[in-house]
């Protein structure tokens, strides 16, 4: 595996949405000027991030769109659906779930897992709430492939352990906590006050 | 302003947030070394993030958690109450309002916007949802900083145009979709499915 950083990664998904635009707008072809002014970021940056994994432009002529968009999506992994399950039916969750975007992107829900005696064995989009305890089990009859975490921060290390040791290793992390796993697994965090944070620091900073 | 990059900024969001468990668990110093364990990054990367702002341990001793929480509290802004407008209340801003981060972080929702006319005039938590076209009014009104972008795609430029003319200079995007803004004005995008490519990579890169 190429050690590429995730910073490439992240502007490679974000390559691929501007990819999916042009093509929906019928445009055919796109130099990496054109990619990196409506990212806002430099065509060097482009070029870099794309070079790790091939040349795919031609000098002068720059991208045709559709031939890149297959070749990200090859490189990301988008090729394929995902079977994805939430564990943590609460208002996160519950917005997960209808949140088209990952469906769009190939990441089909199969399993929802809660702790809550109320909810368990409810009923969301067609998908049935399963107690946490039963979760290997079901991941593996569902073969979940990816884990979204959406529990209270307190909770989330012992359900990724406990997910860990069914096989699974990827997971997307909403609490707020640093989750450790083993060498071969992997934990995306989406702690979304991060962003505000930002945000604050450059109003702070620029006053 | 200094010149710092978003991924120092966003780790220090990450040492703030590791700083305020230790504390939490009566911690009262701690070494470069341990915050870089805690969170998988290199001992070398926080002392390089930190003396951006300043030398704030001591050699050999160590950082004094409170002491180094209320620096990085000053530096990303956090100090303050900030004032947000949530702009879309669909799932995703619904989940928003109740992710309790925000409030903990100091960003308070004061303003709640939509389009839709069955949603205009209900209370969500003691706030009533406006009119996005009273949204300068009500933005003045109750000086908001910050704007959540949470509406669909195809609408999210023209709402924030609209903030943008109204004096707002902060928005997180929850559209998937890049805003274009002046220079004087930061969007911070939150695009979930972008994690979760990341983690389809991993799972498609290693196998």
């Amino acid at each position: 595996m190429k050690k590429i950083s995730d910073s490439t990664i992240s502007r490679l998904s974000t390559y691929y949405r501007t990819l999916t635009n042009l093509i929906e707008n019928g445009v055919e072809t796109v130099s990496s000027d054109e990619i990196a002014e409506i990212n806002n970021i430099t065509s060097a940056q482009v070029r870099k991030d794309l070079s790790f994994f091939g040349s795919f432009g031609k000098r002068g002529l720059g991208y045709k769109t559709k031939d890149l968009r297959e070749e990200i999506a090859k490189i990301l992994g988008l090729k394929k659906k995902w079977n994805i399950a939430l564990v943590g039916v609460g208002n996160i969750g519950r917005a997960l779930i209808d949140y088209d975007e990952f469906k769009k992107q190939g990441f089909i829900f199969k399993a929802l897992f809660d702790k809550d005696p109320q909810k368990i064995g409810q009923e969301i989009k067609g998908l049935r709430i399963h107690d946490i305890e039963d979760a290997c089990y079901v991941a593996k009859e569902k073969e979940i492939e990816i884990a979204i975490i959406a529990v209270p921060a307190k909770n989330a290390q012992a359900v990724v352990d406990s997910l860990v040791q069914c096989g699974i290793r990827a997971f997307l992390n909403f609490a707020p906590i640093t989750i450790k796993v083993p060498e071969n697994v992997m934990v995306k965090n989406e702690n979304m006050s991060i962003e505000l944070e930002a945000l604050s620091y450059y109003l702070t900073q620029s006053k």
